[in-house]
Parts: structure tokens; C-alpha cells; sequence
């Protein structure tokens, strides 16, 4: 008798009727004989509302009280989960991150999971519990008080208890049939992949493909966890996340990710000497932006340029922390340059490690259409560009055709 | 330095801002060098929409899940309530349940609280904070899962609290500026009352005056807890709940209270010989009736009628377990005859013990309106009647008048 850990997302669980295509699919776990843990996400929008609820408040908080606010959503959707499945005449309990325990960093809001006990579950399996129903993206600090971690943690959670109690599988329910080459909504001939490697999924999650959380996709691989993402509402197989090495015919390309609002800040003529792009970050990093792309440009007369880009709801506050009146003073630049029409596009692909000109066929597609690459930033299965943004859509659809990814 | 429970119901805590009064009351606390408990109910009607959707999976459900969803409208309430404490530049910080911990029975949705742990309180005070918000109505079983402790419960968590931290008092807020001779909706004559004492507001409670949840008010009496009810949205001085002794002029009547949707249901014929008035209480049980008056006359030629009260809402239950086929052919009952017309109103006072003919004022007062008295029911310092229910309004004035309550 094997475990599987099964995860449902916000839109799987949005309300009571929707829940029950989960329960079809935890029925039929049961049916194969399995011991199933389920991870679920709170329903629907309930996240969001809980933290306007906290901002009407105020918009700086405790980011102790915040987490216990927003793990009240996973603790009412793990309890419906579980009365729907007692209906069904399935030995069922809900669990709160606190009552397994799973041990978390105490950097409430962004926590970390320490590690996750498996004894309570494994008694209670042993007793004649079908289906732990875990409230995701929770956890417990070592000062005893509820941590969350990060939105999306609950992919996290999922992983994190399968590596723990040694699963067969993790599968990942969400409202699309798996991971595709590009997003479907930008070109309808974007196709579903049935596999992909876990460092290619990494690279995609972290470039803003918001199908898995990151950390979770890192821990599948660190665990070797057979990590599956599967559309709740209909019967596909998904897409199977897997080493490099159990994809026999790899591809260069793999997938076509972007971020929609970015925006590039450079900073003109900064004094080149020592320490100077340390202090430009460390400002930025002080004023929590989440800084992406950074670049700079050989100098000139001891003088250099430094770009860098971030979401572009965060301009404002590195606006501000660079402008602010000893910061301009130390740093001596000559002017602040933001252009906030950027988007961010990458593909990704294991094959490049092997396969040379992917860089070259990116940037002549992108010119034959009169696209400007502003911006270009790489890693050893990566490549992104920053262009302006109304060309973003173009770029998706011309980068798709030319790497031949509709044929997958 | 001495300690203050304070608790908010869920009409001073329905929103943000609202909230605020909360904030003012307890800053005044804090100001006058009190270390505060706060207990805090969930937000205006939250609770009750979590059992709707509770309703929405099945109407039959596991009381352990009800109270895991249940208990999450008061960590919400309990954590705002720390941020908007905060902002005010107050260390104050929410505690659920289980981290005090508030151990109770594993009675769920109507738990007991066994005992509470005051180390870890007391240790944060010691280390500075101010304030501890606790969220009210919820435990921990001895099996580690989260308990409620029935409707009303965070008067009772406060209570409890303070009795256990020893505090130098416990002031209830509401919406309304403390205990009333009677419901001042039904006539504008009611007046607040000053002192009352635990006996009467025992009665009252269980009466059906909602003010109070009727175990808050026995555990303050058994623990000696001084309570104040008051209204968190002005400054009156509320109404303090205290020993008989204290209480120099003892008033014969304190208090009308009522219940408006009875019913009546009477057993006709049923044979008189031992044992049958438990067979008939044991089916009503089972069905899980909340019986309340129960009368049973001398019987002529070995048949008697038992006639017994309980909610409207539980007639078709009630009816449904004695019609049963196999309760019925058990009882041998002629008819069951039910009215569910009635109203129940019952006059309250302490001076009941020394005086005599207040039954008999009672009584006259109804008859005097031509008000017919259909079931008398009497305890030491209480008489209940059921009436029509279309007298019920013109009886609370009539009798409030007769016991001269207007001059309290």
C-alpha cells in the first residue's frame, strides 16, 4: 500500500461544487488502494480578501498576525475537504500545519519548512484514516505561532509532505491540463509538454510561469520527488516532472516564458571604483525590490552606467530609495533613467547546454520583426531579453514558431 | 500592576472600523497601568456564514471539522484586533487556543474548558507585552484538535481566563448598555439594571436573555470573577454581576424575560405506570430535542398527559421521534396534541425567596387581561408561564408594571 499526495488549488477548491470533481479524484485513489494525502489551497479568492481585510488595517503590518489571518483559508477549505469526503463514506481528517507538525523559519509571511514530523499521520493512517487533508502553505514556528510561506507555498507543502512520508507521487491539481511550451492565451498553438525536467521547471517557475511555486519545484528535485501537474477538472495525464536524464529526446527549447510588467531603471554615469553597484543594491535590497535583470556597461572616464529591472509596482520605492537624499549623495550618479513599458521574455531549454546558435536564432527572430532587445541576460539553460512591451505578444507567437515548439 | 480581562462580542468587532471603540476602551486600560486580556468573538455575522457553508456540504457533519472551520472567525478577529493595537503603538499580540493552551473536553461544538495554562501569558507579560488578544469560543481537546465551546462561548473563554490569571476583573462589551429588567424593544419602561446578582443572571441567561452565555455566568459565580456587562460604543458604567450579599436592597422581581417561539406538545392518555415519562424523554433525547417545561398531571383510570415545551423549530423532530412507529406502539398514546403558538415568559428575583404572592401577582396580573396561562413551571427564584403567543408583548408590559420595574 503506497501514499500519494494529491494537491488542489485555489480554483479547484473555489466552491462547494467545484470541490467534488476533487473528491472524485481522491475517491479514486482510495479506490486503487492508496493512502492519500491531500494539500489543499483556501478557496478561490479567499487569500486576497483576507489581505485587503489586513490593509484596511494598515499597509505596513506584523507579519506574525498576517499569517495568522491568511492560514485561516487552507484551515476552512481542509475541513470542507474532508467533511465532503466523510459524506462519501471515506475515513477522512482535515490537519492544520501546527497539528502534524511542520517546523518552519520563523520569517513569518516567506517562512521556510525545517521539517515536517510524520509520526501523528503514520498513527492515524495505521488506524484506519483514509485521507489527511493538510492545509497547505502553512507551517508552525519554533516560538509556536503560525507561519505561512509565501503565496503559492501550498505546492510547497505538497512537496515538502511527499519527500517526508516517502510518496509514490506529488500530484499537482491546478485549472490547466500541465506545463505548456508558452502560455495558451498568447498563441493557440502552444502545446502541452509531457515532460520536463526539473531544472527547466525551475527556470520557468522563477520567470513568472505561475503553474508551480518555485521552492517546490527546487525541493522535487532535491527529494526526487515524481512531481505530476494535472488539469482537476477534466482526465489528462498532465505534465510529468522528471531528471534530465529520463528525457530521452531532449529539447533545445522547451518552453517560452515572460513577464508582462517590468521596468528598466539605469542609473547614468555612477563614479566606476569599487563598491559602488554593492551600495546601489543594498539600498534597493533595503527597500525590498525585487531586483531581476542587473547590467552594466564597460566605463568611460571612470564613469559607467548600472541597468537593472524590477515589477513595475515597485518603481516607485526604488525610485525613492536611490533618490533619497544621502543615497544620491553617495552614489554621485548623474541621472535616473526609468522606462516602464517593459516586459520581460526567456526561453528555456536543457538543450541549449548542447546545441550552440539558440542565442543567435533568438535575436535574428526578434529583428526580422523590427523587435528592439534592450536588454539581455543569460544562464546555462536560459536566455532572457527585455523589449518594449507592446511587442510582447508579437515576440511570444514569432519565438514559438521559430523554435518549432507547436511541434512538440 | 493588575490584571483586566476584557471581552468584545461580535456586534463590537463587526468591522474595522468598529473595531476602533474596542481599541479606545482597551487603550484606556492600558493607560491606567492594567496589564489586558482581551477575548474577541468573530466579526459581526462571520460565524454564521461559516456554518452555511458548513450547511452547503451536508446538515449532518463531523462536530471536529465544524469546529476547526467554525474557530477560524476568531483568529481572524483576534490578529486584526493585535494590528490595529499595534498601529497604536501597543505590544500586543494574538494567541489562538491551543498556544495558551485552553484545554477542554473533546465534546465538540460544545466543549468544556478544563483548565487553562497561564505560563506562557504570564511569560510574555513578564517579557513586555501589553496587551494578549485571545481568540474567544475555541480550546484544544485532549486529542489535539481545535474545540468550540458552543454559541455564545467567548463570554465563557473570558470568564475562564479570568479566573484562571486571577484578574482583578471582567468587563463584557456589547451592544447594548448592560441588563435590563426587560427587553427595552417591548416596552420603553425598561431599565438598566445596576447590580444583579450571578443567581438571577443564571436564570436570565438560561431564559433566554441573551446577553450572556449562561456557563460564563456559573463559572464567574463558582470563581468569584467580578463581571461587568457594558456597551463598547459609549461610556456608561453597565451593569455589574455580584454575589446576593452585595446586593443591600434586594428587589422581589429583577427581571422579565421571555422566549417567543415555543411550542407546546402534549402526550394524551398515555398509560400511567412506571417508567413511561423516561421512555418518552429518552425518544425526545435521542432526537436531540432541547425539552424545557415538563408537566404531568394525576391520572384518572391509569391514564395520564404529559405535556412538555420546546422550540418551534423542533416540533417535526419532536413529533417525528414520537409518532415513530416503534415509540409509539412503546407509549400507548391516545393523540399527540401540539400548539405551537406559544410563548414562554418567566419573571426573575432573588426576593422571591422572602416574599410570598408573587406567584399569585403574577397570575392576577394575566388574568386581569383575559391572558390564559397554559403551563405554570417554578424554580426558587423564577415562575415561567406559557401563553398565547399574541399576548406575549402585552404581558412583558403588563407584568413589568404590576413588579414596578420601571422604578428600579
Amino acid at each position: 500500500m503506497t501514499t500519494i499526495v494529491m494537491k488542489f488549488g485555489g480554483s479547484s477548491v473555489a466552491d462547494i461544487k467545484i470541490m467534488k470533481n476533487a473528491v472524485s479524484k481522491i475517491s479514486a485513489e482510495i479506490n486503487n488502494n492508496n493512502k492519500v494525502i491531500v494539500v489543499v489551497s483556501a478557496m478561490g479568492n479567499t487569500t486576497d480578501n483576507l489581505v485587503k481585510k489586513i490593509k484596511e488595517v494598515s499597509t505596513i503590518y506584523d507579519a506574525t498576525e498576517y499569517d495568522a489571518i491568511l492560514s485561516t483559508g487552507e484551515n476552512i477549505s481542509s475541513s470542507l475537504m474532508a467533511l465532503l469526503l466523510q459524506k462519501e463514506g471515506i475515513n477522512a481528517r482535515s490537519w492544520q500545519g501546527w497539528q502534524i507538525p511542520i517546523n518552519t523559519t520563523d520569517n513569518h509571511s516567506n517562512a521556510r519548512i525545517l521539517n515536517i514530523g510524520t509520526k501523528n499521520l503514520e498513527e492515524k493512517f495505521l488506524a484506519g484514516m483514509q485521507v489527511a487533508i493538510i492545509a497547505g502553505f502553512q507551517g508552525i514556528s519554533t516560538n509556536n505561532r503560525v507561519t505561512t510561506l509565501g503565496r503559492g507555498g501550498s505546492d510547497t507543502s505538497a512537496v515538502a509532505l511527499a519527500a517526508a512520508i516517502k510518496a509514490e507521487r506529488c500530484d499537482i491539481y491546478t485549472d490547466v491540463d500541465g506545463i505548456y511550451t508558452t502560455d495558451p492565451r498568447i498563441t493557440s498553438n502552444a502545446k502541452k509538454l509531457d515532460k520536463i525536467s526539473y531544472e527547466e521547471m525551475l527556470e520557468l517557475a522563477s520567470l513568472g510561469a505561475k503553474v508551480l511555486h518555485t521552492r517546490s519545484v527546487e525541493l522535487a528535485m532535491q527529494y526526487k520527488v515524481k512531481l505530476r501537474v494535472l488539469n482537476s477538472f477534466n482526465e489528462g495525464t498532465g505534465t510529468i516532472l522528471c531528471d534530465e536524464e529520463d528525457i530521452m529526446e531532449k529539447r533545445v527549447v522547451s518552453g517560452i516564458t515572460f513577464s508582462k510588467n517590468e521596468a528598466k531603471l539605469t542609473l547614468l554615469s555612477v563614479k566606476d571604483k569599487p563598491g559602488v553597484a554593492g551600495i546601489v543594491f543594498d539600498c534597493l535590497s533595503k527597500a525590498n525590490i525585487n531586483v531581476d535583470m542587473i547590467i552594466q556597461n564597460i566605463s568611460d572616464n571612470n564613469l559607467t552606467d548600472v541597468t537593472f529591472s524590477c515589477p513595475t509596482d515597485q518603481v516607485d520605492m526604488a525610485r525613492s530609495s536611490l533618490e533619497n537624499g544621502k543615497n544620491k549623495n553617495i552614489l554621485e550618479y548623474k541621472k535616473l533613467d526609468v522606462d516602464i513599458e517593459v516586459s520581460k521574455i526567456s526561453i528555456v531549454g536543457i538543450g541549449m547546454r548542447s546545441h550552440s546558435g539558440i542565442a543567435q536564432t533568438m535575436f535574428k527572430t526578434l529583428g526580422d520583426e523590427n523587435i528592439n532587445i534592450k536588454v539581455i541576460s543569460t544562464s546555462e539553460i536560459k536566455i532572457s531579453v527585455l523589449i518594449e512591451r507592446k511587442y510582447l505578444e508579437l515576440a511570444v507567437q514569432v519565438l514559438h514558431e521559430a523554435f518549432e515548439l507547436s511541434k512538440v
